[in-house]
Protein backbone atom coordinates (compact mmCIF):
# COMPACT_ATOMS: atom_id res chain seq x y z
CA UNK A 1 0.00 0.00 0.00
CA UNK A 2 2.28 2.38 1.24
CA UNK A 3 4.33 1.79 -2.71
CA UNK A 4 0.99 2.91 -4.45
CA UNK A 5 0.71 5.56 -2.37
CA UNK A 6 4.51 6.79 -3.39
CA UNK A 7 3.62 5.78 -7.10
CA UNK A 8 0.65 8.26 -6.66
CA UNK A 9 2.10 11.39 -5.31
CA UNK A 10 5.55 10.92 -7.12
CA UNK A 11 2.99 10.98 -10.36
CA UNK A 12 1.14 14.02 -9.44
CA UNK A 13 4.47 15.72 -8.52
CA UNK A 14 6.35 15.14 -11.73
CA UNK A 15 3.13 16.19 -13.54
CA UNK A 16 2.84 19.54 -12.39
CA UNK A 17 6.73 19.91 -12.08
CA UNK A 18 6.60 19.37 -15.96
CA UNK A 19 3.84 21.84 -16.19
CA UNK A 20 5.64 24.14 -14.37
CA UNK A 21 8.91 23.33 -16.49
CA UNK A 22 7.53 24.30 -19.37
CA UNK A 23 5.96 27.51 -18.68
CA UNK A 24 9.48 28.77 -17.38
CA UNK A 25 10.93 27.60 -20.62
CA UNK A 26 8.67 29.42 -22.58
CA UNK A 27 9.00 32.30 -20.74
CA UNK A 28 13.33 32.27 -21.04
CA UNK A 29 12.90 31.85 -24.66
CA UNK A 30 10.37 34.87 -25.39
CA UNK A 31 13.27 37.12 -22.91
CA UNK A 32 15.94 35.47 -25.08
CA UNK A 33 17.33 33.39 -21.73
CA UNK A 34 18.88 30.37 -23.74
CA UNK A 35 19.06 27.76 -20.51
CA UNK A 36 20.87 24.84 -20.23
CA UNK A 37 20.61 22.08 -16.73
CA UNK A 38 23.89 20.57 -16.51
CA UNK A 39 24.36 17.31 -14.62
CA UNK A 40 26.93 14.72 -14.18
CA UNK A 41 28.24 13.01 -11.20
CA UNK A 42 30.16 14.43 -7.89
CA UNK A 43 34.07 15.84 -9.37
CA UNK A 44 32.87 15.71 -13.08
CA UNK A 45 34.15 19.00 -13.92
CA UNK A 46 30.93 20.47 -13.97
CA UNK A 47 32.39 24.25 -12.64
CA UNK A 48 35.61 23.86 -14.37
CA UNK A 49 34.72 23.08 -17.66
CA UNK A 50 31.65 26.50 -17.17
CA UNK A 51 34.54 29.02 -16.35
CA UNK A 52 36.58 27.51 -19.28
CA UNK A 53 33.15 28.30 -21.38
CA UNK A 54 32.80 31.54 -19.99
CA UNK A 55 35.24 33.22 -21.87
CA UNK A 56 33.90 32.02 -25.29
CA UNK A 57 29.93 32.84 -24.04
CA UNK A 58 30.44 36.04 -22.35
CA UNK A 59 31.68 37.39 -25.94
CA UNK A 60 28.39 36.42 -27.18
CA UNK A 61 26.45 37.78 -24.12
CA UNK A 62 25.61 37.93 -20.51
CA UNK A 63 25.92 34.73 -18.78
CA UNK A 64 23.97 33.68 -15.37
CA UNK A 65 24.90 30.22 -12.99
CA UNK A 66 22.71 28.99 -11.14
CA UNK A 67 25.30 26.45 -9.06
CA UNK A 68 23.30 23.91 -6.93
CA UNK A 69 24.39 22.16 -4.04
CA UNK A 70 23.25 19.98 -0.91
CA UNK A 71 24.91 22.60 0.95
CA UNK A 72 27.81 24.90 0.25
CA UNK A 73 29.08 27.83 -1.14
CA UNK A 74 31.92 26.30 -2.86
CA UNK A 75 30.95 26.59 -6.44
CA UNK A 76 29.20 30.26 -6.84
CA UNK A 77 32.00 31.90 -4.97
CA UNK A 78 34.38 30.02 -7.87
CA UNK A 79 32.34 31.39 -10.41
CA UNK A 80 31.98 35.45 -8.88
CA UNK A 81 35.69 35.34 -8.86
CA UNK A 82 35.15 35.10 -12.68
CA UNK A 83 33.06 38.02 -12.44
CA UNK A 84 29.85 36.08 -13.63
CA UNK A 85 26.81 35.95 -11.74
CA UNK A 86 26.29 33.35 -10.18
CA UNK A 87 23.12 32.27 -7.29
CA UNK A 88 23.62 29.94 -5.19
CA UNK A 89 21.40 27.22 -4.58
CA UNK A 90 21.76 24.78 -1.53
CA UNK A 91 19.02 22.08 -1.24
CA UNK A 92 19.72 20.84 2.42
CA UNK A 93 20.15 17.31 1.47
CA UNK A 94 17.97 16.98 -1.09
CA UNK A 95 19.14 14.57 -4.24
CA UNK A 96 17.93 16.74 -7.07
CA UNK A 97 16.41 20.13 -8.43
CA UNK A 98 13.32 21.33 -9.31
CA UNK A 99 10.93 23.74 -10.64
CA UNK A 100 10.04 25.72 -7.31
CA UNK A 101 13.99 25.92 -6.60
CA UNK A 102 14.36 26.88 -10.05
CA UNK A 103 11.89 29.72 -9.52
CA UNK A 104 13.74 31.32 -6.43
CA UNK A 105 17.49 30.83 -7.74
CA UNK A 106 16.01 32.75 -10.97
CA UNK A 107 14.18 35.93 -9.06
CA UNK A 108 17.27 36.20 -6.60
CA UNK A 109 18.90 37.15 -10.11
CA UNK A 110 16.76 40.28 -9.73
CA UNK A 111 15.60 40.69 -12.75
CA UNK A 112 18.36 41.12 -14.90
CA UNK A 113 18.96 39.90 -18.57
CA UNK A 114 20.89 36.99 -19.52
CA UNK A 115 22.01 35.76 -22.50
CA UNK A 116 22.64 32.17 -21.17
CA UNK A 117 21.84 30.80 -17.87
CA UNK A 118 23.14 27.48 -16.99
CA UNK A 119 21.93 25.09 -13.74
CA UNK A 120 25.24 23.44 -12.38
CA UNK A 121 22.63 20.60 -10.85
CA UNK A 122 23.31 18.37 -7.85
CA UNK A 123 26.25 16.20 -8.30
CA UNK A 124 24.35 12.91 -9.13
CA UNK A 125 24.18 10.85 -11.86
CA UNK A 126 20.23 9.69 -11.12
CA UNK A 127 17.98 12.22 -9.32
CA UNK A 128 18.20 14.45 -11.72
CA UNK A 129 17.08 12.58 -14.46
CA UNK A 130 13.71 12.36 -13.24
CA UNK A 131 13.11 16.17 -13.07
CA UNK A 132 12.82 18.55 -16.06
CA UNK A 133 14.13 22.11 -14.79
CA UNK A 134 12.58 23.67 -17.24
CA UNK A 135 15.88 23.95 -19.14
CA UNK A 136 16.36 24.08 -23.15
CA UNK A 137 18.88 21.96 -23.47
CA UNK A 138 19.92 18.78 -20.97
CA UNK A 139 23.74 18.04 -20.48
CA UNK A 140 25.37 15.38 -18.81
CA UNK A 141 29.09 14.80 -18.16
CA UNK A 142 31.04 12.00 -17.70
CA UNK A 143 34.35 12.00 -16.72
CA UNK A 144 37.29 10.01 -17.96
CA UNK A 145 38.69 8.79 -14.67
CA UNK A 146 35.14 7.70 -13.84
CA UNK A 147 35.34 4.93 -16.91
CA UNK A 148 33.36 4.39 -19.97
CA UNK A 149 30.95 1.72 -18.83
CA UNK A 150 28.51 3.95 -17.49
CA UNK A 151 26.02 4.33 -19.95
CA UNK A 152 24.52 0.24 -18.87
CA UNK A 153 24.50 1.19 -15.29
CA UNK A 154 23.03 4.88 -15.33
CA UNK A 155 20.28 4.22 -18.49
CA UNK A 156 17.78 7.03 -17.46
CA UNK A 157 20.44 10.24 -17.60
CA UNK A 158 22.04 9.10 -20.93
CA UNK A 159 18.30 8.38 -22.39
CA UNK A 160 17.33 12.15 -21.20
CA UNK A 161 20.25 14.47 -22.30
CA UNK A 162 20.59 16.35 -25.73
CA UNK A 163 24.54 15.91 -25.21
CA UNK A 164 27.09 14.24 -23.83
CA UNK A 165 30.03 15.43 -23.00
CA UNK A 166 33.00 13.85 -21.82
CA UNK A 167 35.46 15.57 -19.58
CA UNK A 168 39.19 15.27 -18.31
CA UNK A 169 40.69 13.81 -21.53
CA UNK A 170 43.79 14.72 -20.32
CA UNK A 171 43.39 11.59 -18.13
CA UNK A 172 42.86 9.34 -21.21
CA UNK A 173 47.20 8.59 -20.88
CA UNK A 174 46.24 6.94 -17.66
CA UNK A 175 42.87 4.77 -18.37
CA UNK A 176 44.16 3.00 -21.46
CA UNK A 177 41.39 0.98 -20.92
CA UNK A 178 39.19 3.73 -21.36
CA UNK A 179 37.18 2.77 -24.49
CA UNK A 180 35.66 5.97 -26.57
CA UNK A 181 34.66 4.35 -29.58
CA UNK A 182 32.34 1.58 -27.49
CA UNK A 183 31.17 4.54 -25.41
CA UNK A 184 29.88 6.80 -28.16
CA UNK A 185 27.97 3.43 -29.52
CA UNK A 186 26.61 2.38 -26.67
CA UNK A 187 25.42 6.07 -25.74
CA UNK A 188 23.70 6.33 -29.15
CA UNK A 189 21.94 2.84 -29.34
CA UNK A 190 20.05 4.23 -25.77
CA UNK A 191 19.93 7.67 -27.36
CA UNK A 192 20.37 8.21 -31.40
CA UNK A 193 20.12 11.72 -31.64
CA UNK A 194 22.47 12.42 -28.54
CA UNK A 195 25.77 14.93 -29.56
CA UNK A 196 29.04 13.55 -27.77
CA UNK A 197 31.88 15.80 -27.14
CA UNK A 198 35.64 15.09 -25.99
CA UNK A 199 36.78 18.22 -23.74
CA UNK A 200 39.43 18.88 -21.62
CA UNK A 201 38.98 22.04 -19.53
CA UNK A 202 42.84 22.00 -18.41
CA UNK A 203 44.17 21.89 -21.81
CA UNK A 204 40.54 23.35 -23.38
CA UNK A 205 40.44 20.59 -26.06
CA UNK A 206 37.03 20.79 -27.67
CA UNK A 207 35.55 24.24 -25.44
CA UNK A 208 34.91 26.21 -28.02
CA UNK A 209 32.75 23.72 -30.27
CA UNK A 210 31.10 22.99 -27.16
CA UNK A 211 30.39 26.19 -26.77
CA UNK A 212 29.71 27.12 -30.31
CA UNK A 213 27.38 24.34 -30.31
CA UNK A 214 25.72 25.92 -27.53
CA UNK A 215 25.12 29.75 -28.53
CA UNK A 216 24.04 27.53 -32.25
CA UNK A 217 21.00 25.83 -29.70
CA UNK A 218 20.44 29.23 -28.61
CA UNK A 219 19.75 30.58 -31.56
CA UNK A 220 17.06 27.70 -32.51
CA UNK A 221 15.57 28.21 -28.98
CA UNK A 222 14.91 31.83 -28.03
CA UNK A 223 12.57 34.11 -29.81
CA UNK B 1 0.48 19.58 1.54
CA UNK B 2 1.93 17.52 -0.51
CA UNK B 3 5.29 18.02 0.76
CA UNK B 4 3.87 16.77 4.75
CA UNK B 5 2.09 13.55 3.02
CA UNK B 6 5.90 12.91 1.73
CA UNK B 7 7.46 13.64 5.08
CA UNK B 8 5.15 11.33 6.38
CA UNK B 9 5.48 8.52 4.42
CA UNK B 10 9.64 8.91 4.44
CA UNK B 11 9.79 8.75 8.16
CA UNK B 12 7.33 5.79 7.89
CA UNK B 13 9.38 4.26 5.27
CA UNK B 14 12.50 5.07 7.10
CA UNK B 15 12.09 3.74 10.14
CA UNK B 16 10.30 0.05 9.13
CA UNK B 17 13.37 -0.05 7.00
CA UNK B 18 15.77 0.56 10.21
CA UNK B 19 14.28 -1.84 11.95
CA UNK B 20 14.48 -4.16 9.02
CA UNK B 21 18.26 -3.57 9.26
CA UNK B 22 18.95 -3.60 12.91
CA UNK B 23 16.88 -7.52 12.57
CA UNK B 24 19.41 -8.52 9.62
CA UNK B 25 22.48 -6.69 11.18
CA UNK B 26 21.66 -9.36 14.45
CA UNK B 27 21.02 -12.35 12.01
CA UNK B 28 24.35 -12.19 10.28
CA UNK B 29 26.43 -11.05 13.82
CA UNK B 30 25.06 -14.20 14.68
CA UNK B 31 25.86 -16.36 11.88
CA UNK B 32 29.58 -15.19 11.44
CA UNK B 33 28.84 -13.06 8.65
CA UNK B 34 30.40 -9.23 8.82
CA UNK B 35 28.80 -7.24 6.41
CA UNK B 36 29.80 -4.23 4.82
CA UNK B 37 28.30 -1.21 2.82
CA UNK B 38 30.79 0.19 0.64
CA UNK B 39 29.34 3.47 -1.22
CA UNK B 40 30.73 6.60 -3.68
CA UNK B 41 30.24 8.27 -7.07
CA UNK B 42 29.82 6.33 -10.28
CA UNK B 43 33.58 5.72 -11.19
CA UNK B 44 35.01 5.67 -7.74
CA UNK B 45 36.98 2.35 -7.90
CA UNK B 46 34.33 0.31 -6.02
CA UNK B 47 34.43 -2.97 -8.01
CA UNK B 48 38.22 -2.38 -8.61
CA UNK B 49 39.36 -2.18 -5.02
CA UNK B 50 36.83 -5.20 -3.79
CA UNK B 51 38.84 -6.53 -6.33
CA UNK B 52 42.21 -5.95 -5.01
CA UNK B 53 40.79 -6.43 -1.43
CA UNK B 54 39.72 -10.00 -2.36
CA UNK B 55 43.12 -11.73 -2.08
CA UNK B 56 43.66 -10.55 1.27
CA UNK B 57 40.41 -11.86 2.61
CA UNK B 58 40.04 -14.77 1.05
CA UNK B 59 42.94 -15.72 3.12
CA UNK B 60 40.75 -15.24 6.51
CA UNK B 61 37.32 -16.64 5.17
CA UNK B 62 34.61 -16.86 2.63
CA UNK B 63 33.66 -13.94 0.64
CA UNK B 64 29.86 -13.24 -1.00
CA UNK B 65 29.73 -9.68 -3.12
CA UNK B 66 26.01 -8.03 -3.45
CA UNK B 67 26.24 -5.91 -6.61
CA UNK B 68 24.17 -3.30 -7.00
CA UNK B 69 23.24 -0.62 -10.06
CA UNK B 70 20.25 0.79 -11.39
CA UNK B 71 20.74 -1.71 -14.61
CA UNK B 72 23.55 -4.06 -15.84
CA UNK B 73 25.05 -6.82 -14.55
CA UNK B 74 28.82 -5.76 -15.55
CA UNK B 75 30.02 -5.68 -11.98
CA UNK B 76 28.96 -8.56 -10.47
CA UNK B 77 30.21 -10.89 -14.20
CA UNK B 78 34.17 -8.78 -12.98
CA UNK B 79 33.42 -10.48 -9.17
CA UNK B 80 32.55 -13.84 -10.47
CA UNK B 81 35.22 -14.03 -12.90
CA UNK B 82 37.63 -13.36 -9.54
CA UNK B 83 35.80 -16.95 -8.63
CA UNK B 84 33.83 -15.16 -5.58
CA UNK B 85 30.30 -14.93 -5.50
CA UNK B 86 28.22 -12.32 -6.76
CA UNK B 87 24.62 -11.06 -6.55
CA UNK B 88 23.46 -8.79 -8.93
CA UNK B 89 20.93 -6.64 -7.63
CA UNK B 90 19.65 -4.29 -10.52
CA UNK B 91 17.26 -1.51 -8.94
CA UNK B 92 15.53 -0.63 -11.82
CA UNK B 93 16.56 2.99 -11.88
CA UNK B 94 16.06 3.77 -8.18
CA UNK B 95 18.60 5.45 -7.08
CA UNK B 96 19.40 3.52 -3.39
CA UNK B 97 19.67 -0.09 -1.83
CA UNK B 98 16.65 -0.33 0.94
CA UNK B 99 16.09 -3.24 3.37
CA UNK B 100 13.74 -5.28 1.09
CA UNK B 101 16.29 -5.25 -1.37
CA UNK B 102 19.00 -6.47 0.50
CA UNK B 103 16.98 -8.97 2.09
CA UNK B 104 16.40 -10.13 -1.45
CA UNK B 105 19.87 -10.29 -2.53
CA UNK B 106 21.38 -11.98 0.54
CA UNK B 107 18.57 -15.02 0.19
CA UNK B 108 19.89 -15.37 -3.57
CA UNK B 109 23.37 -16.61 -2.23
CA UNK B 110 21.11 -19.99 -1.43
CA UNK B 111 22.21 -20.27 2.36
CA UNK B 112 26.00 -20.72 2.20
CA UNK B 113 28.11 -19.44 4.57
CA UNK B 114 29.83 -16.25 4.18
CA UNK B 115 32.71 -14.71 6.06
CA UNK B 116 32.92 -11.41 4.86
CA UNK B 117 29.41 -10.06 2.72
CA UNK B 118 30.00 -6.48 0.73
CA UNK B 119 27.29 -4.53 -0.53
CA UNK B 120 28.65 -2.38 -3.42
CA UNK B 121 25.58 0.20 -2.91
CA UNK B 122 24.42 2.46 -6.05
CA UNK B 123 26.78 4.88 -7.34
CA UNK B 124 25.20 7.74 -5.44
CA UNK B 125 26.76 10.35 -3.30
CA UNK B 126 23.65 11.35 -1.83
CA UNK B 127 20.35 9.16 -1.42
CA UNK B 128 22.46 6.10 -0.41
CA UNK B 129 23.15 7.80 3.32
CA UNK B 130 20.00 7.71 4.18
CA UNK B 131 18.96 4.00 3.91
CA UNK B 132 20.64 1.95 6.35
CA UNK B 133 21.27 -1.66 4.70
CA UNK B 134 21.76 -3.62 7.51
CA UNK B 135 25.44 -3.36 7.77
CA UNK B 136 28.28 -3.95 10.35
CA UNK B 137 30.12 -1.02 9.18
CA UNK B 138 29.30 1.67 6.50
CA UNK B 139 32.11 3.03 4.00
CA UNK B 140 32.47 5.26 1.90
CA UNK B 141 34.92 6.13 -1.34
CA UNK B 142 36.08 8.99 -2.58
CA UNK B 143 38.42 9.24 -5.63
CA UNK B 144 41.44 11.64 -6.23
CA UNK B 145 39.72 12.87 -9.62
CA UNK B 146 36.80 13.74 -7.65
CA UNK B 147 38.64 16.69 -5.95
CA UNK B 148 39.07 17.10 -1.59
CA UNK B 149 36.49 19.60 -1.52
CA UNK B 150 33.66 17.07 -1.25
CA UNK B 151 32.85 17.40 2.20
CA UNK B 152 30.47 20.80 2.45
CA UNK B 153 28.88 19.56 -0.56
CA UNK B 154 27.68 16.09 0.40
CA UNK B 155 28.02 16.29 4.58
CA UNK B 156 25.00 13.47 4.90
CA UNK B 157 27.58 10.88 3.21
CA UNK B 158 30.53 11.91 5.10
CA UNK B 159 28.71 11.71 8.69
CA UNK B 160 27.24 8.71 8.63
CA UNK B 161 30.00 6.35 7.53
CA UNK B 162 32.71 4.69 9.68
CA UNK B 163 35.59 5.08 6.86
CA UNK B 164 36.50 7.08 4.21
CA UNK B 165 38.38 5.54 1.53
CA UNK B 166 40.58 7.91 -0.83
CA UNK B 167 40.97 6.02 -3.63
CA UNK B 168 42.88 6.58 -7.10
CA UNK B 169 45.66 7.98 -4.99
CA UNK B 170 47.91 7.41 -7.89
CA UNK B 171 46.49 10.00 -9.75
CA UNK B 172 47.68 12.64 -7.32
CA UNK B 173 50.33 14.11 -9.67
CA UNK B 174 47.85 15.35 -12.22
CA UNK B 175 45.92 17.17 -9.02
CA UNK B 176 48.50 19.20 -7.52
CA UNK B 177 45.43 20.74 -6.17
CA UNK B 178 44.13 17.94 -4.30
CA UNK B 179 44.76 18.76 -0.54
CA UNK B 180 44.73 15.64 1.31
CA UNK B 181 45.47 17.03 4.60
CA UNK B 182 42.25 19.41 4.40
CA UNK B 183 40.42 16.74 3.24
CA UNK B 184 41.07 14.50 6.54
CA UNK B 185 40.59 17.76 8.22
CA UNK B 186 37.26 19.06 6.41
CA UNK B 187 36.12 15.06 7.06
CA UNK B 188 36.76 15.02 10.63
CA UNK B 189 35.01 18.19 11.78
CA UNK B 190 32.31 16.84 10.29
CA UNK B 191 32.91 12.85 11.98
CA UNK B 192 35.19 12.97 14.73
CA UNK B 193 35.64 9.21 14.71
CA UNK B 194 35.93 8.62 11.11
CA UNK B 195 38.53 6.38 10.06
CA UNK B 196 40.75 7.30 6.91
CA UNK B 197 42.34 4.77 4.36
CA UNK B 198 44.84 6.40 1.16
CA UNK B 199 44.72 3.39 -0.85
CA UNK B 200 44.99 2.68 -5.17
CA UNK B 201 43.64 -0.42 -6.30
CA UNK B 202 46.16 -0.34 -8.85
CA UNK B 203 49.48 -0.08 -7.29
CA UNK B 204 47.71 -1.68 -4.30
CA UNK B 205 48.76 0.86 -1.75
CA UNK B 206 46.97 1.20 1.35
CA UNK B 207 44.89 -2.49 0.43
CA UNK B 208 46.68 -4.49 2.79
CA UNK B 209 45.91 -2.25 5.38
CA UNK B 210 42.48 -1.47 4.40
CA UNK B 211 41.93 -5.80 4.75
CA UNK B 212 43.08 -5.89 8.14
CA UNK B 213 41.00 -3.05 9.41
CA UNK B 214 38.04 -5.24 8.04
CA UNK B 215 39.18 -8.47 9.92
CA UNK B 216 39.60 -6.63 12.80
CA UNK B 217 36.24 -5.11 12.58
CA UNK B 218 35.02 -8.36 11.81
CA UNK B 219 36.12 -9.68 15.68
CA UNK B 220 34.10 -7.26 17.10
CA UNK B 221 31.31 -7.26 15.28
CA UNK B 222 30.24 -10.96 14.83
CA UNK B 223 29.42 -13.15 17.53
Amino acid sequence: MEQSRIIEIKEDILSSNTNAADAFRATLAQEGTFYTDIMASPGADKTTLLLALLPYLRKQGEVGIIEADLASTVDSQKIKEAGVDAVQLETHGICHVDMNMVEKSWAAFGGKHYDFLFLENIGNLVCPAEFDTGAHRRVMLLSVPEGYDKVYKYPPMFSVVDALIVTKTDYLPLNPDFDMAALHKQARVLNPNLRIFETCARTGEGVEELAAWLCECRTTSVV
